[in-house]
C-alpha cells in the first residue's frame, strides 16, 4: 500500500465537462429534469486509435473524480479518510492521493500503460459534479432540497454524456466498488451495446433493509441537527455534528468485528486507565472521531441525504424481485467479486447477482476474497484484486467483440 | 408471545428501597462515591422460608425494574418497544407489560409457582433508581453529568444492598441478557458465596471494539445535539432528536440482517412507488422512527450516555485479556446462551466465557439457540429458552449447596 512514484500516474488535474441536454436538461428518474449538468472527471493513460480501451471506474458514496495519481488540487479528497491502508503511504500528502491509487496506475490491476481510464464525480455529489450545493441557474443561489432527488441511474446516465463526449463508443469495462459497483451493474442494463465487460465489488443488485436502515439514521443525523434548516443551510451554520455522526456510523459498517478487533481491541488512548468521564477512552472511539472529523471538512451534508437515498433506491428488479429478468438484455461478461468478512454487502448478494446472470447465459467469474477488512476490502485488497482484474481485463480485450 | 392472564403474575406496583451505605455514600469503581441511592425494584413469587429461591434478574440497556405482569404505574416500560415480539400480545396495554413476561411467570421459564424472583433497575437508569436525572440532594438539582461515571461493578454492588435487604442471604440464580448478563456475570465474580447459578445469555465478557464503537456513536449523537447542552437540559428543551438518533442505530444492532429481511424487506411504506424526496419511503425506516420516537418518551439521555459507558467499560479481565483468571473464585454453576444471529454479541463471545469457565473445573453448559432474531432474540425465542432455563434451575434448587 505504500505510495511511490513508480507506478502513479503521476500529477492529474480534475477537468470539467458540462452539456446541456436538450432542451438544456436531462430527463431524471423521478420525472423532473435538472441541467445544465456539470461533471467533474479525471482521465489516466490515453485512449488508443481504435477507442476500444477505455475503463470506466465508479466511485463510491464519499469517493470522488480523483481516483489515481496525486492531484495537483491541493484540496483532493484524502485517501487517508478511507480504512485503514492509506496509512504509510511514504511521503506524498496522503490526502492528494486518488482513492483507488492502488488497483489504478502503470503495470496496476488497470494498467495505464494499456487501457485509458477514466473517472468522473457523481451528480449529487459535492466534489465538481452538479449536487445540492451547487448553484441553481434559475435562482442564483444554491439548489439545497431544491435539487432533485437523482437515482443510480440516472448517475450513469450523466456519465453516457461524458463518455460519448470523450468520443468512446463502447466502454471495455465499467468497474466500481459499493455504489461503484451499482453503477458498473446499470451501466450494464441501461447501455448494453456500450459495456464490453462489468466488475462489481463488494455491492449489490438492490440496498437489503439492514442497509437502507443505516442510511435513514445517517440522513436522520443530519437531519436532527439544529443547522441543517431544512437544507438550506450554505453561507450559514453548518450541520457538521450531525454529518460526523452520519459518517462515524457508516465508517464502523464498513469495517469488520474482526478487523476493528485486530486493530484497536480494547486499547485506551493516551491512559492507563478508564477516565470515567465522556471523554476519549478508547483508540477506535479517537480512530471514529477522527474519520468524523476529517469527512466534514470534505463533504456536504445534502449529498450525503441525496446519495444515500439513490443507494437506497438501487433495485435493479424494480421492485418485481426477479433479477434474472433485470439482465436479459445485457450484453457484458462479468467479474463478480465479493469479500468474505463484508457484512454491509455480503457475498450472497453478489451470488445473487452471479445467479441471475448465469440464468441468461452470461459469461461471470466470480471471486469471494478472504479478507478481514469487510466492506472496505474493495479499497485495500489489492493483491488479490488486482491478480484477478488484470487477467479479466486482458481476456476481455483480446476477446473478439461479443 | 401473546399475553394472556394464565401464566401471568398479574398487576405489580414497583417499589422502592433506599440506602445510605455508612457515611452516606456507596464507593464507585471511579473512586467517587454516591448517596443515598434509591433503587426501583418489583418482585414476583413468593420467597421460601429457607430464602433460597431467590432470582435475580438483570435488565438491558433500555430495561427497568417492570420485568413480568401488568404495572399498576400506566407509565410503565413498553414491552412494545423491544422487538417485534410484543406484537399481537392481546388486549392488554401493550405498554404495560414487562419486558420479560414471557420468561416470568406461574409455569413460565422462571416459574414464580417455585421462584421469587426480583428485578431492579440500575443505578445511572432513569426509571426510578438514582441517576444523571436524580435530585442530587447536595445541590437540590438533577445531577446532570455531575452524576458519577458508574460500571456494571456499582450497577451489581447497589443490587446487592437490595439483595441484602430483601434477607436473602444466597441467590439461587442471576440471569439476564445483554448488559442484564454482564450483570449476572459480575455477580459471580463480586459476590461469589452469594450466587448459586447464573444464566448469562447474549452477552460478553468484556465489550468487543465494534461494540464501542456503536455506543460511542449514540453517545456523540445524543452530544452533537444542541439541545443536550452538556447534559444540564432538565427543565429546558431536551436532546430528544439526538437521542432518538442513538436509539434508532442501537435498534438495527438488535435485530439481524435476515430478520430485517424477512420483516421488512424493501417494501414500501403507505405508497406504491418512491417518493423522490426525504420523507418515509420504506417500512423499515417507519419501524426504526417509530422505535426511536417512543424511545424518548420514556428514557433519559444522559442517562443513554451513562449507561452505555458502563457497558463500555465491562471487562471482566480487567484489561488483562485473561478470562479465565477473572472467574478463578467463581462458585457458581452456569447455563450459558448465545443466539446464532446476534452479531453485537456473537457466539464466539458466549464461547470464551464458557472455555473460561471450565479451565476453572466451573460445571457449566452452554447452548447456542438457533435464531434469526439477531441480539433481541434473548426476548423473544421464549420456547427454547424456556426448555433449558427450566431444567438448569430445577438442577441447582435441587443440588446440595456448593
Amino acid at each position: 500500500m505504500r505510495f511511490s512514484e513508480e507506478g502513479s500516474v503521476g500529477i492529474v488535474t480534475t477537468q470539467y465537462f458540462t452539456f446541456a441536454h436538450p432542451p438544456n436538461e436531462m430527463p431524471l428518474d423521478s420525472g423532473e429534469k435538472l441541467g445544465p449538468i456539470t461533471l467533474a472527471y479525471e482521465t489516466y493513460g490515453e485512449l488508443n486509435e481504435a477507442r476500444d480501451n477505455a475503463i470506466l471506474a465508479c466511485h463510491a458514496l464519499s469517493g470522488d473524480a480523483h481516483a489515481a495519481g496525486i492531484s495537483a488540487d491541493p484540496s483532493g479528497i484524502s485517501a487517508a479518510d478511507i480504512g485503514f491502508g492509506a496509512e504509510g503511504k511514504g511521503k506524498v500528502d496522503r490526502s492528494r492521493i486518488g482513492w483507488w491509487d492502488n488497483m489504478i496506475g502503470p503495470g496496476k490491476a488497470f494498467d495505464t500503460n494499456r487501457y485509458f481510464v477514466v473517472c468522473s464525480n457523481i451528480i449529487g455529489g459535492c466534489r465538481g459534479s452538479t449536487g445540492p450545493s451547487s448553484i441553481n441557474p434559475a435562482t442564483g443561489r444554491p439548489y439545497g432540497l431544491s435539487f432533485p432527488v437523482v437515482t443510480v441511474a440516472d448517475m450513469v446516465r450523466a456519465q453516457k454524456h461524458l463518455v460519448d463526449y470523450l468520443g468512446i463508443r463502447r466502454l471495455l469495462c465499467v468497474a466500481g466498488g459499493s455504489l461503484g459497483g451499482m453503477q458498473a451493474l446499470q451501466w450494464t442494463v441501461s447501455y448494453p451495446d456500450m459495456v464490453r465487460s462489468c466488475i462489481p465489488i463488494a455491492t449489490t443488485a438492490r440496498l437489503s433493509a439492514q442497509g437502507i436502515a443505516f442510511d435513514e439514521v445517517g440522513r436522520q443525523a443530519i437531519m436532527a441537527d439544529q443547522n441543517w434548516h431544512g437544507g438550506d443551510y450554505y453561507g450559514k451554520n453548518t450541520p457538521l455534528p450531525g454529518l460526523g455522526v452520519a459518517r462515524m456510523l457508516a465508517h464502523i459498517t464498513y469495517l469488520s468485528d474482526e478487523s476493528m478487533r485486530q486493530k484497536f481491541g480494547r486499547r485506551l488512548r493516551n491512559r492507563e486507565k478508564y477516565g470515567y468521564d465522556f471523554s476519549i477512552d478508547f483508540e477506535v472511539e479517537s480512530y471514529l472521531r477522527h474519520q468524523g472529523d476529517s469527512f466534514i471538512r470534505r463533504f456536504d451534508a445534502n449529498s450525503y441525504l441525496y446519495i444515500t437515498k439513490a443507494i437506497d433506491y438501487f433495485d435493479l428488479t424494480n421492485g418485481d424481485g426477479f433479477l434474472s429478468k433485470a439482465f436479459r438484455n445485457v450484453k457484458a461478461r462479468f467479474l463478480v467479486i465479493s469479500f468474505s468478512s463484508d457484512w454491509l454487502y455480503p457475498s450472497y448478494q453478489s451470488k445473487e447477482i452471479v445467479k441471475a446472470l448465469k440464468a441468461n447465459g452470461i459469461d461471470v467469474s466470480y471471486c469471494e476474497i478472504p479478507s478481514s477488512y469487510g466492506h472496505d476490502a474493495f479499497l485495500l485488497e489489492e493483491e488479490a484484486q488486482t491478480h484477478l482484474i488484470r487477467g479479466f481485463l486482458a481476456y476481455t480485450a483480446a476477446g473478439k467483440d461479443l
